[in-house]
């Protein structure tokens, strides 16, 4: 069977990082992009880019998509402009990108039923807008899909080929599954991070702040790299998934506690079991 | 001025990640390296190695050195052996390679005086042992000595001279300063990201936890190498700066506390703040 990005246009809402990659992608696989945007200037910027086919400002420039991609920011993922609401094609599959599954089903599934399917290609870089988007960037990458009782198997299936077809490695859980997994690894490590370099910064005296700035080095570099990523991202993750960052954050406290303990009561020998504890975890969580 | 380490041997004790790399490249300068290793196998490897010109397990290899580069772990270095006491040459300038320097000059400064100069090659690498060493290692690098009112200004000059010659960039400070410094780019981060590994393992049920692992990607990658990396460097520099690292937990668990309370009262618009904060803080930390 031709997949559903094959046989009709595809749409892509939003031509940003993941928006404009997967723009560059499908039309590498052969597939025609319909692209709607938010304003006149990207529309433009999107078109000498060769983003998509077709990119306009009006939602009708989704009308015959079979398949429409919504990749746009977490906030208005949760509150779609009714514009785009009604332009979406009624028998059209539709999936997003966003970041937290859970809010986004209970958003849009009660909607569309079964054509809507939550997903989450994790691939990202640090940079954003109409020029960030970039071939391959989803390649070797987990590409989740939160399927319900309620998803249409057909829909499932066309976006795990969509994910393949782009070299994405479709992982398929529960939607609180994998809200409660980024947190962990994902929205946890923003604030672990952001307060490093707080106390890196407020943790010196005005005397002591050019000599700490001097002397921080790669491991401090890797330490606070995502605490000092983009701010609107960092704030909309936590707000849409709370209870399972907080979750996290209780997990991280525990264990914060019982190394200062550790410090405190002079207990060196317990500490270095930690880490080497510590150090045998690590690879678990790390690609090959 | 011909420099010391020109015109006499320099001895290296221990030819591990620090001083197989200083053998290496004091070598590639022209001076004439006589190092001191513990074990035989470990003699007998730096020699094919060619790691120094003469290499030996008694301490009377270092009967000629005009200048001693002590490249031992912390501890160590802060109860040497009376052997490696005994063998340090009367006149020679003596220098260490420690990661925390008030406690070095506690313990050496006393016996040696002036010619004691207390120094921190801040380079390294994952790797350690006698196959570790690796030329250039030095290069670009932060070399900080912490010199004293007791530090001989010549002796102290052979130190810098040396650091120079190696490509690194010497910076003086207090030994105090030094370790308030590291304790907040160094030793902290390795404790902030040992319990983020231990977060992510303990926070997760048996069910989750191959999903997180799975979805861990660069940015957990990033934020957990440090708390992966050597246990007994972690707990030896936690147990010998522990005065500093404790001030930097303070500093850390108040900058947590405070994000942890922005996200409790759900006000995600000074959560964005102050993620916009960190995010203008962390290039004033970054190497061009």
């Amino acid at each position: 069977m031709t997949p559903l990005w094959q046989s009709q246009p595809v749409g892509v809402v939003g031509l940003g990082l993941i928006g404009g990659s997967l723009g560059l992608d499908l039309r590498r696989q052969g597939a025609t992009v319909h692209a709607l945007v938010h304003r006149a200037e990207t529309a433009e910027r999107a078109r000498q880019r060769e983003l998509a086919d077709r990119v306009d400002t009006d939602p009708a420039v989704l009308a015959e998509c079979g398949l429409v991609l919504l990749c746009l920011p977490l906030d208005r993922l949760l509150a779609p402009e009714p514009a785009l609401r009604a332009a979406l094609p009624p028998a059209a599959v539709v999936t997003d990108v966003g970041s937290v599954k859970g809010p986004l089903l209970a958003a849009w599934e009660p909607w569309l039923g079964g054509r809507f399917v939550g997903s989450h290609p994790m691939a990202g870089t640090a940079r954003c807008g109409v020029e960030a988007g970039e071939e391959g960037l989803f390649r070797g990458r987990p590409w989740v899909v939160t399927p319900t009782p309620r998803t249409d198997p057909a829909a499932l299936e066309a976006v795990e080929t969509l994910a393949q077809a782009l070299g994405a490695l479709p992982i398929r859980c529960e939607a609180g599954d994998h809200d409660r997994a980024v947190a962990l690894i994902s929205h946890l490590p923003v604030l672990v991070s952001a307060a490093l370099l707080r106390a890196a910064d407020e943790g010196a005296t005005a005397e002591l702040a050019p000599l700490v700035r001097t002397l921080a080095s790669s491991g401090f570099a890797d330490t606070s790299r995502v605490g000092g990523g983009n701010p609107e991202l960092g704030a909309l993750m936590a707000r849409h998934n709370r209870p399972a960052l907080r979750a996290a954050l209780a997990a991280y406290r525990h264990a914060l506690d019982d190394l200062e303990g550790l410090v405190e009561g002079g207990d060196w020998e317990g500490l270095r079991q930690r880490l080497e504890h510590c150090q045998m975890l690590r690879p678990g969580f790390l690609k090959d």
